[in-house]
């Protein structure tokens, strides 16, 4: 079930997912990443640092866009050219964070669509704010 | 041990890894994100598409800056407040990426650096372009 194609989506379009990440969540990136930063993995050195406490890796929770993109709008078939993140809030482990996609631009002629990406957290404060440029898939 | 103050960065410094990504790699980095797009996870499936075979999810190639950021440029205790990536090239599993981040700018007053981000395929392709923004740590 291929995705939606550019002729399918309008601006407006959304859809989004909450999800939580746990120790071992972060354990298993830091693994596949080879992010070993202690801010992540080391309790008593998160202690020191601004945050007090360990936090999940930025882009740990930005993965949360490419899976929203690349499953549900555009959907399967789509290729991701382009992402940015702004990281605002530290994300905490447990923590219910929302990520949604939003598309905001539709280029017909070069098959492009530019999404709008943002994740609160349970008080609804940003912790990412981007976009991405996605070529939906052609039917 | 902290990574590098402002002070102590200058436009030019670089650090680099090299790395492939296994089935494996794919199957947890999936796993964890929730990005269950069938062009990184089905064979048969992308043998349809223009790739011809699966690919590494952008992301977690990506996640190889994360991880010189937040462990060796910069370093520990880094801020990461901002990633550009531009997914210009597929990268196949197997394949060794060789990522790396150089300042490219220092912005003393803010507490902020820029760094270029590259991710080049064995052929001297890019396969990711970006920048990152940072707050380094402070001494």
């Amino acid at each position: 079930m291929q995705g939606k194609s550019i002729g399918e989506l309008k601006v407006g379009d959304k859809v989004s997912v909450t999800r939580a990440f746990s120790e071992q969540d972060v354990a298993a990136f830091a693994q596949v990443s080879g992010d070993h930063n202690p801010a992540h993995m080391d309790e008593e050195y998160a202690k020191g640092t601004m945050f007090k406490t360990r936090i999940v890796h930025g882009m740990l929770v930005g993965s949360l866009f490419s899976a929203l993109l690349g499953t549900e709008l555009p959907g399967v078939g789509s290729i991701y050219t382009g992402q940015t993140l702004k990281f605002t809030k530290p994300v905490h482990f447990g923590e219910e964070i929302t990520a949604s996609v939003t598309v905001k631009e539709i280029i017909a002629e070069k098959n492009r669509v530019i999404l709008d990406c943002l994740a609160v957290n349970p008080q609804g404060e940003p912790v990412i704010l981007g976009e991405a440029t996605i070529m939906p898939p052609r039917k």
